[in-house]
């Protein structure tokens, strides 16, 4: 922070964003778009990276040093992984538990409908075709939840409460977690992939996690199996996924991340046998933009008066590491 | 029953339906059509209304009484309540136990469709169009469940775990109800009506409840809430919902079930906005048939051993009284 008493915040954003104008009068706000943030960071103390899709950050990065806090308004920190800011001293706080409950819904959701075919009922409807099918009960199947942040622990509790048998799958095993009961390690995956009639990607993109479902994993799964991803699109080797969807491998897909976004409308993708294609938007409600500017908003009040930053990446790890309530943690 | 040591159970069904080979030797099957039913029903013990879509059976049943015990494969008994049955001795049991969680999952998925817009999602895919919308949270949202049977019980059950807050409203109010804390009695409906963002009809269709859905209700309703029924088309007056969709007093229902069934394909009801048209099958799963012959055999294991029959119906109401499992009723 400058010795200025108004903190100059920069807002990478093409418009005003909505919510921030209780900062007014405590932070000098400036708009920047990517063409004139190079420019602006310098002078920066800190930076609300509004649009998070961006790619200009690494950069426009300073040289001499980035601004003391940043604040994306997302999720995933992949895109803000770049060496500069990894090694520097600069803090990055992301929108921890704005995602988690619309993300499950979706999810829920998602599964309800390949179980009993909605996607079928639609077509049929629009035909004006009255044609009775028996569909399946989601009561008593088996999912695995990939992902052992908040965005899967969500989806896990979701599940659960519909009647599924849900393992949650992390980074790291615990076996006494006070909000799922047990977490399994990454390791223990490939066990459990041929039990689960459901299989649901909701981890964070790291080197570690890229490409993680490909042919291999699609093999490991009960014929019939669905996979449903709401994590990154390179988490998925979309080409793998394709031919389990086309050789029956799999029985049925929904997809809201892709690695090329928006999907190009010649991709393959678009009449993939049971594969639902949704634009990135489980995450996004009515509230979104003012559930994110007041994550913003609260962090900025936490950081003026030099109290403890919430939703802090680990930006090791890339992502908040989860620390569950009985923790002493937040959500 | 006959003296005949194995009695002679009419079962009303096309064809032979799955799941009977248990009773072989303990009842002398015989399966008939609409076309044989008058001739065969004086001489049988019992009868298996299996083609429960029928309106056979008043014409068919004989003056000098019917069967001791008619079971039907179905929830609703509604096509059974003719005089000459209702006011007989003869026992009637239904299939209770079979439909409840199915049809709960299919209006929890109808519930986030409606709000996620999956039809919307749907059809910008065929056109393969990436269009980012931000849509509904349902957690927090409000619905009322009309219907205190096991129907409406396991639907206001899963909303409930999916985060709405949920109103049952069923014959009788009670206080302390054990499974879901407090049933409304349908006096209360007007008054609960216009704070729902989802009214669900799960309600038994009986000369009270006929009609029971038309233009009053749905103007008392807030304006863009949503409307499911997954009891019986006569619940609901058609027309009115159609005024009412047009008009955008709601803002989306979802049917199962219709006044004539299959929908005729030149019903306005298949394009009409924001309505999802089902073919009669919330209820129907995979197992569905095993499941239903199942709850026969059960009951017929014990109609032979002269013990108590499972399901009975309450000729006077239209449907088995919901006997809590804490009354020391069962599910």
């Amino acid at each position: 922070m400058t010795d200025s008493s108004t903190p100059r915040v920069l807002v990478l954003s093409g418009e005003p964003p909505p919510g921030l104008e209780s900062l007014e009068g405590q932070a000098e706000l400036r708009l920047v778009g990517e063409d004139r943030l190079a420019a602006e960071l310098p002078a920066a103390d800190a930076l609300l990276v509004w649009d998070f899709a961006t790619d200009a950050l690494p950069e426009a990065w300073p040289r001499a040093g980035g601004p003391r806090w940043v604040h994306t308004a997302s999720a995933g920190v992949d895109r803000l992984m770049f060496p500069a800011l990894v090694e520097s001293d600069t803090v990055l706080t992301n929108a921890r538990g704005v995602f988690e409950q619309p993300i499950a819904e979706y999810v829920a959701g998602w599964v309800i409908a390949l179980a009993k075919d909605f996607a079928g009922t639609y077509a049929r409807q629009r035909d004006r075709v009255w044609q009775h099918r028996v569909t399946e009960r989601v009561g008593g199947t088996r999912a695995v939840v990939v992902g052992g942040g908040p965005i899967g622990r969500a989806c896990a509790r979701t599940l659960a409460a519909l009647g599924l048998r849900v393992s949650l799958v992390g980074r790291t095993a615990r076996a006494d977690d006070p909000e799922v009961g047990r977490v399994h390690a990454f390791d223990e995956l490939d066990a459990l992939l041929p039990e689960a009639d459901w299989v649901v990607c909701a981890a964070p993109l790291t080197e570690r996690t890229r490409d993680m479902f490909d042919a291999r994993a699609f093999a490991l799964m009960k014929r019939g199996a669905r996979f449903l991803n709401v994590g990154r699109g390179p988490l998925v080797v979309e080409d793998d996924l394709l031919a389990a969807l086309r050789s029956g491998r799999l029985g049925g897909a929904a997809l809201d991340v892709f690695r090329e976004e928006p999907l190009p409308a010649d991709s393959p993708l678009w009449d993939a046998p049971g594969l639902l294609v949704s634009p990135h938007m489980s995450a996004d409600t009515t509230t979104w933009l003012d559930d994110l500017a007041a994550v913003f908003v609260d962090n900025f009040g936490r950081w003026r008066a030099g109290r403890p930053l919430r939703n802090v990446v680990d930006k090791k790890l890339g992502y908040v590491p989860y620390a569950t309530p009985a923790d002493g943690g937040h959500r």
